[in-house]
């Protein structure tokens, strides 16, 4: 089942597919795959997880465990989803299209999850991937550009048919996109209302570490948002995402979906996650690895290996479906 | 006296017997002797005991210092028990029957311990067991088969004239028990009542690990528990046993005994528990390393070892007696 | 951009330019460049800024980010600044007299940052240095000598221009010091007022590690403080001075300008002291080494790299000018 | 200075004389010099201790230093004792007798500090060392033996002139002295009386970790006590020292002296024991690798080392005499 790691091994020149992929060796190297800078966002998010420990609880009932979830009115088998991930080549070192990887993910996870996918200054990094289905399981993830350029590629993406949309607004604060055209900018409650506005389909903003600025996109007319410090690529020193998660759940009160990303590698990752009141989970390297080892078939391996994972935790913490997964079901030891 | 340890090492194949077993180098080694996983609730196990630092207090009396204690009116010579794993080829990679594994631990302890034993999808590994004993001083451990196989058993294992038994309720999850015939399962109130309704004799649930739990297993008529994670052996990034005791031992109030195991080894980690409240502790690998090491003779000389260890540590803690031991004993820094 | 690093490991004989300079090889080189007695105080200083971490919000206005600062009515570029150092021999093992070594940093920084200058029992330890600029955009800092030399060399560097002077009353307590002449001394409130009275122009003193001594300045007329545990190297095992900003900020209340040094290397580093309240950040070894490494261009490299950084950090957090970083801005996780 | 270091590593062939004298290499070293069974208790004396920050203040007047102290009617350079200890070959390894040890450690400490002396099953041990002194500047520290055996020790050692006497009353668990004659016994609070009343000189009560002791010391006329969990050689898994001398500070609220020992190495750790109220630190393994490596000019050098040290903290930290420093002179930080 972990045969792809082996293969992905030999494809990327810039991971080295870790046994624990947590950041240490790879800190810093951007271009690449690891953390910015000193690389300790990346390092935190994986660390912190370990602090939230589950709560085992096996007096229940033997009903079937269900990891089901709705993403926006479609139905998935887990709510964990493939985060939008570009330029493979540049950051994992491998050869392998935007097209190509897009495609081993939306095939390897079928009608179980959903794919988020990226967007580059050149549009066809927005649209080679949505080639990849023709009916609409994938969520678009537009970088933040001027909003005139964002709203001709939201219209472009809108072909897709896809019902949802994304933009990491944290993008904007990437070197290498405030150069060239166009470029990337931050936008302030106005101009994120604006998208939302214009888009004409539930829209959500990923990049999100703070109460605050939930509020905003909410605020925004945002219909979710991803808790995400772009996998500890965008700034050093800054929060993990699960340690900032629940006070932003708190802050929001059920008024728009919450997902996050950042470290999550396994089923019990999610779990907790889940635990601590995001709606889902996005999860982007291990996906990657998997796709660039072994295709749609890595892909499926390891989304099998998280349902697997997902379930065994609900099982033995006492959880049937998903909204079964409470506060409770976890301690937080931060 | 470490001797069977040297001995140990020859004859498994799967455990290390490392200086201090702690769950680190064998994580994940499931089948074998590791925590499931990535292994982190065996290792959480052993780590947060550590935290529990003892109260030493001489100014006391030289009275001698007694370990003895109650097991359901059997009076036994410390408050530690065998605890039940069967499965010694599987697991330990050693080549030793569990009638002689079983042997080896009820000669060992005497009339000083009692030892809990195993079960598994052939009945014969609950019975041949069994046969260890002729006077009851045993605690077989059923798994938690579908009922009407539960109770079954239950009659079975009567015979052996066993005052009292324990199913480790957690086992539902074990991947293994869920394939073949009989299946294990998770069970509800309305079966756990019926279990104890049909065992006529006091029941302990063992794999308990929240108050919510605790206090549903008394709502079906429990005896005890077992505050357990199985080892960390059932579900990765679980608590550790030691640090959910305290909230364990405050809801139940003393209403039904509680036990607990995971990650002892010393009759200062037993003191540990006992002053957070438990009524006893349950010890398991260091007692297989024992008897595989030098069958009876290993047991007794760690039996011993442990009680002297108990002794040291109450006598320099002012405890005389088992019910000395109390809260201000021990400070916990988690 | 780090060429100056490779340079500066050619000439520094006592230091090792290490990837990361954190005072742990060097622990007790002094003289030389480490820690005093067991380089706790030098290893703590980096170590805890490692655990306030900021707040990323995105959702912002895409203004330009601005890290001007004003110091004392001087615009500088960002409110960073190379803090005193000297003897560059005896500390560094580097051949470089003092005065090259200031040239050095008041030609690298220019107009956007100002230099704190060092001082000596020779009086032209203080002196040399000051000849490197002729607009007074200089801090001259004297050590704490008996009152009477104080003023005389208070006397001297006004004819610098310096509008602000200071003083690292902590080098009370260095050993080589208290020999030769002149000697230092420790001061009480009514010599302190003495120097504040007779400088005429603002004094900044440095070494305050806690609200008393802060306060103890503020009736003195100081018109700052540098919360300073000299790097780690007048004593052993004492506090973080990140650990005690926030106590002093909040005791002063606005009343004189705090500044901070021990342990900053990065962007992100001066912004964690600015969100917890200081006024400005002064930084020692990393200047050092690159005006060792490579003169005036080692200098405005690690300037430029500060200011990237500090910006970037900024635009990160919502922060458009130094005046909106705030409290919400970082966690303290100590 | 640490020349004695090095000579003491030829002389010890079970102490290391490490850089680090921590207890982790020596753990479970007994008969040797490391802490009990799994040595966690020496090791966490001295880790503990690093969680103590001292906090700078040098805004102060510039007064001598004084370290002198009372220690019951006698005046000494600073609060500093030697440890008892005995059985020199037995724990160290080295060839000198209980006389030239104790002889080196009263030699080089002069009347700038006091020497506590040890005691044994045979008399001799208790009496050898008392003839290294002919002025009564010596502690005898007799072992717990049953009360008529205490009493007739205590008749021989008040010949020494001695004005004060202890026991360590934690020896009551030492196995080795649980056998033969006389035996050792655990004392409650009519013996203490018994023994204090006898001595008719103040007496001390060594061994003490908790309020609940240390007021049972007070009750049964005690005229101070040692916090010490006898340098970890007692118990495995104890508190440290320092941890619980706040509240057993706190409980006795200065009706009796309070000293404590375990893992003090520096000046810096004495200080951080009298500003959490001790008033005295005992020392011990550091003078015996002085006595044993250098004798009476190595314990001399130690000495003058330590008060360095603590001079150069007060004097760092706003204090000029022992009773200046206080709770506020220090940051806990466990």
């Amino acid at each position: 089942m972990e045969n792809y790691k082996e293969l992905a091994k030999e494809k990327m020149r810039k991971c080295r597919v870790c046994k624990e992929c947590n950041g240490i060796v790879c800190a810093g190297e951007t271009p690449g795959c690891g953390g910015k800078g000193n690389g300790s966002t990346f390092i935190r998010n994986v660390a912190k997880l370990k602090d939230v420990r589950v709560v085992m609880n096996v007096v229940s009932s033997n009903d079937e465990v269900s990891t089901e979830s709705d993403f926006f009115g479609k139905k998935v088998s887990l709510p964990v989803y493939v985060a939008p991930i570009g330029g493979i080549l540049v950051h994992y070192g491998a050869d392998m299209s935007e097209y190509d990887y897009t495609k081993a993910l939306v095939d390897g996870v079928g009608k179980d999850s959903i794919v988020f996918t990226g967007d580059g200054q050149n549009v066809q990094a927005l649209l080679d991937p949505l080639k990849a289905v023709d009916d609409g399981w994938i969520v678009p993830t537009i970088k933040p550009w001027v909003n005139e350029e964002m709203k001709k590629r939201i219209e472009m993406v809108k072909t897709s048919k896809c019902s949802v949309c994304c933009s990491d607004i944290d993008a904007a604060g990437l070197v290498a996109l405030k150069k060239g055209t166009p470029k990337v900018e931050f936008k302030d409650i106005t101009q994120l209302k604006d998208i939302v506005d214009c888009a004409g389909i539930p829209v959500i903003f990923k990049g999100i570490m703070s109460a605050d600025a939930a509020l905003k996109c909410l605020e925004a007319g945002a219909s979710g948002i991803v808790v995400s410090n772009h996998g500890g690529r965008v700034l050093q020193d800054a929060c993990s995402t699960i340690e900032v998660l629940e006070e932003i759940v708190d802050a929001v009160g059920g008024r728009m979906k919450i997902f996050i990303d950042g470290g999550f590698r396994t089923g019990s990752d999610v779990f907790k996650a889940l635990a601590l009141g995001a709606d889902g989970v996005l999860i982007g390297r291990p996906f990657s690895i998997a796709a660039i080892g072994n295709g749609s078939q890595g892909v499926r391996d390891y989304l099998n290996t998280l349902q697997e994972e997902l379930k065994d935790t609900m099982m033995m913490c006492g959880c049937r479906k998903i909204s079964d997964i409470n506060r409770n079901c976890v301690k937080v030891c931060f």
